[in-house]
């Protein structure tokens, strides 16, 4: 298994703090010293930084720590193999072009049947369960829409049932970043936070690292961050319900799908759409 | 214009040699100063760097001279820009997966036209001609084949082919690479050098810095580099001629494809196929 890690915000914001207790994970607190990856968007592309290896004894990873890449949108994973060896090409976050941007996922879980499911145009470089659930992922988006649609909530809605239908052959808790929203399905688990004013102090879970968001954000900032489990213990974060997606823009939730059964093309939505970025 | 960086060898070798020459071109001992990146593969798979700031005085590039990736192949770039702002989306090397593999591409010189021509499954998503380009190539190959060809020098031909197309446009100088082969077009000015034993001492055109190869190497490695440029000036590199298309397997020049004339299904060819990877 895995943890993910995901960052959605209205201003560019850095990621340090949250991937401080996500590396930590990566082989120090917690077993997932299998590879790590972070994928920074700026606009419709990103960077990603992939090392198969432990990212809490990675110096590329420490190397990102001191020199923050700001970003509105950011998705991390640290690795703990269950299907596929420890290589480049079986690391997280996966990334594809579709519709002239790029699209990232990261997964937590494991569905055991994916790989027998058919691939349209993406095709799978590694050998994960998780890069070919991508793949059929995208390649059913690409059926569905001939475009990036104009109204989201469309693609909100096609997401969650996707992601229901995949779903339904194991655990599938992931996150899916387009450069605009950050989606993430959660499965069995997990968490989300959105940091707003008044900004406070927060302290993380796995180390003895606290940090002051007051005196680093302004009044409007909002900062989304979601992850497998709370990386803050005083803090209060929300828990996803098995089968929800959640969809945030600009640091809000706007909206959280639930289809009410795999292939079910009209999941029920909660909250409303956001004006297009 | 920009500057082309390649490496294809035999053994996993660490490009920072190399690497420290083209840094300095972007931004000290030369213009390119509007970005630069640097992909390495593992396998079919490529993980890239990539930043729209100057290499010369970037931390990331130093931290990539300081700890260095050891790969078979490795395509960089350094970007002074003509077409694009200064974004990450129009940063080289571009990458896109075709039938399971990631395939990286760095252009040299301009296609002024090239944004006519029809895009097929793949769409740029920055604004330059450079990734249209790569766009369009990636979509004929994909056209022409229904994967990866079990002959190896019918890919060859097929990107020899598509580059003198795209290259009637205008400039056409680029490194293409796929994760078994590197592919090196002269448009105007590529130079390549194929380091083996015995190895000797090499000294940098752009600082004062040396390498003795033969204290860090084998005596059955190879290693080929392409530059824009020679890198080094106590060292006899080969000049490419207008319209050639070289391929590198394991460290050798397997190939030089001369197509005819834009559009030639027939190219002629120097060298002989080597065995598959």
């Amino acid at each position: 298994m895995c943890e993910l890690l995901g960052m959605e915000c209205n201003v560019p914001t850095d990621i340090v703090f949250s991937f401080t207790g996500l590396r930590l994970r990566g082989g120090k607190t917690g077993p997932h010293g299998d590879g790590w990856g972070l994928a920074f968007y700026e606009g419709r592309a990103a960077r990603v930084f992939l090392e198969p290896a432990p990212a809490a004894r990675s110096p590329l990873a420490s190397f990102l720590g001191e020199h923050p890449i700001k970003t509105m949108l950011a998705v991390g994973h640290v690795r703990r193999r269950t299907r596929g060896k420890t290589t480049l090409a079986n690391t997280h976050p996966f990334a594809r072009e579709l519709w002239g941007r790029t699209w990232v996922f990261a997964h937590n879980g494991t569905l055991r049947r994916v790989r027998r499911r058919r691939l349209g145009r993406f095709r799978p470089i590694g050998q994960t369960d998780s890069e070919h659930a991508f793949c059929c992922l995208l390649a059913r988006l690409d059926r569905r829409f001939a475009g990036y649609p104009r109204r989201p909530s469309d693609l909100w809605e096609a997401v969650a049932d996707i992601g229901a239908e995949l779903g339904a052959d194991g655990t599938f808790n992931f996150l899916l970043g387009d450069g605009r929203h950050l989606y993430a399905r959660c499965s069995t688990k997990l968490w989300y936070i959105i940091r707003k004013a008044p900004f406070g102090v927060a302290q993380l879970a796995d180390e003895d690292v606290r940090i002051d968001f007051s005196r680093v954000t302004t009044a409007r900032d909002r900062v989304a961050i979601v992850a497998t489990a709370p990386l803050t213990h005083n803090e209060t974060w929300t828990q996803g319900r098995p089968g929800d997606l959640w969809v945030f823009d600009r640091g809000t939730l706007v909206a959280t799908l639930t289809p009410a059964r795999a292939g079910s093309s009209a999941p029920s939505r909660r909250g409303s759409p956001a004006p297009p970025r």
